[in-house]
């Protein structure tokens, strides 16, 4: 399951390069991703996945789970707007994206927020989701179990006080284990990288975790999978875009529009000179 | 229930005017559209409706239908995000609108992604819907009732590979088809129309298709309906919208902005000289 | 409960000032405001909420209020897209807001299309909101609690038809009421304001009533609390971000982003010199 192979994660990966060329196979191949994902992302995130080049497919009924899941090309999980009818739905997806061989995402949003949500998002961690992508507040409150400390979907911590927690979770989990901030780190329980791309007007916007969550997805659906390089490859891309879009972007809205015609359009040349990743421990 | 009456389907119709009458009438009456749609779609179809002139009423619950669909213009039924729960209110919408004279239109997504959906979808096309619109895969599965061919929401056939089923679909179920793609085509199982507006982009942007279904239920709702003839003024109408939104687009995202503001906007002159529609057979 | 004190309510009360006020302490204390809110409209409150410096959690699983609800700012709850299943979690955040005295602002949205949708409404009144939001038809079925006389979610009447209504209303509920149109008219049954920011072209945009009452929501839990007042600068500071997106806004869909940008940019100069509000009665 480790993800780390020699080749790549020395300090002389050319991670501009190595983004590029997942963004080109994305686009090539154009993966289909499920995503049951929360009331208020959907939008947000179909236009996002489109936007880059995936195929998405909003469907979470568990009557056609059986049929679907096993023909997509990865799964991404959001807890945003829990309710209990969802779960059932929520575990059948990830344990047919498990059977059969296919990368899945989980969002643990708002994981700290109640007991209910909490015990529900420890339940799909169990489940061996490929990666977990949180703020820091919820990957701390989800590697403790503890409810109570975050204040809503909004992260009271910074992504660097969320390292070790991050580890913890990544080893006990063996997922890629992902924490946004302005710094967003990856780790595998191991290597940890921090990518360092985005601006912070990216947090006035809602549902961009849920979408950079549904990029991580489409990213480790390609092919080699290289699970912790695909999601800080994806992490980075979606902040150049936002980078990109912010350049003319005068609000939180035309920044939410900018960034997606950004991300459509994002050639060779921004992602070669913008990608910022590198390997911090 | 035939819709194309002598004086109308001959070479000799001037579709731009024709289309521009029904934009008029939209405008000035304001019918009221029902729409149960997906959740990914709600915001954009009911943005749709409303820059178009039409009167979005996204209810779906069962125990106001009774009260409420009998006063409706128009019902649009799109299945997109489909689970167990919808179906009876979808059902119960359907038939009444069909008791009470009022057009229904239904936009079967991704008919063939599993035999749970197929089954719904032929369930509601026994329900004798006014319109069927849907890309050329799903009209294709809906049309030989045929699951698993379907990659997702996105066609995977061009919509001339769709003639013969939508015509098929169109005599066994009585409803207007109408198979959205490169070019529109639209037919009531005899006379079959091809309406080329639109732009390939459009694709990249999510709920355009739905979009446009719940267009064909607002223009359908106008008096008198010619229903085959509307449904290709709405189909042409968007997309001459987003041939001028996509003037000044610059991805996706601008696209769909500046699309709904253009067709907000539209006015004779530029539906006249850029209307293309055309009978085929 | 009387929100309205003699220091406050007299013609001298400088509306700018108390607006601009009301705005900076938002930004500056972020209140959390819970929104159980109809899923057309999801997207577009939660952004507006961010943009104008609330944090907004869209959470409305009736399993995990009794954690949530409680350490919320304030609470807002719309009936849109109401369903049965809703229901239950509705009145419960309701209850559990008042109990711990938080405060929690109703959208009676359509109130008047079934009778379904009105017992349920006039339930949630019943648990007494802080402030009820509804344009005019839907403020004059819900204080006679009358059924049929509205089209859908446009109002048939003008918010100046609504005066009685509004303030009997709001006698009987203890509530402030607010009436929004070309005047946005508030009341808590003596006194009446007057709002008279905003454009024509918001009616265009879906869900922006939904939008506008979750701001009343973020306005009336900051501190203290001043309902009537609060809820008629939430009112006018709206209006103003419309017209200022309006003067670079091309249709509906620019006129949207043009607006959130506002709302988030908006200074001090802009509020002073465009605030329209007036006590009435």
């Amino acid at each position: 399951m480790s993800p780390t192979t020699p080749e790549v994660s020395p300090p002389a990966t050319d991670w501009g390069m190595l983004s590029y060329a997942f963004l080109c196979n994305l686009r090539v191949s154009s993966p289909l991703v499920q995503c049951i994902t929360n009331f208020v992302s959907m939008d947000l995130v179909a236009n996002v996945l489109s936007s880059a080049g995936a195929s998405p497919a909003m469907i979470h009924c568990v009557d056609e789970l059986p049929d679907f899941t096993p023909n997509v090309a990865a799964l991404c999980i959001n807890v945003g707007t829990l309710s209990a009818e969802w779960v059932p739905a929520m575990k059948s997806a990830a344990e047919l994206a498990a059977r059969h061989g296919k990368p899945w995402v989980l969002d643990p949003v708002a994981a700290g927020a109640s007991q209910f949500r909490m015990n529900v998002c420890l339940d799909l961690v169990g489940l061996r989701p490929t990666v977990i992508r949180g703020n820091a507040s919820e990957i701390i409150a989800l590697s403790s179990a503890t409810v109570g400390t975050t204040k809503g979907v909004d992260s009271s911590h910074k992504s660097s006080d969320a390292i070790e927690a991050a580890k913890s979770l990544a080893r006990e989990s063996g997922a890629v284990v992902a924490v946004t901030g302005a710094m967003d780190i990856i780790t595998d329980g191991r290597t940890v990288l921090g990518a360092s791309n985005g601006i912070p007007m990216l947090q006035k916007i809602t549902a961009t975790g849920c979408s950079v969550t549904a990029l991580i997805a489409a990213f480790v659906a390609l092919d080699p999978p290289r699970i912790l390089e695909a999601t800080a490859c994806a992490l980075s891309l979606f902040g150049i875009a936002a980078e990109m879009g912010m350049e003319t972007a005068r609000g939180p809205a035309s920044l939410r529009m900018h960034m997606i015609d950004a991300l459509h359009g994002l050639d060779q040349a921004a992602v070669l000179c913008r990608t910022k990743i590198a390997v911090l421990l």
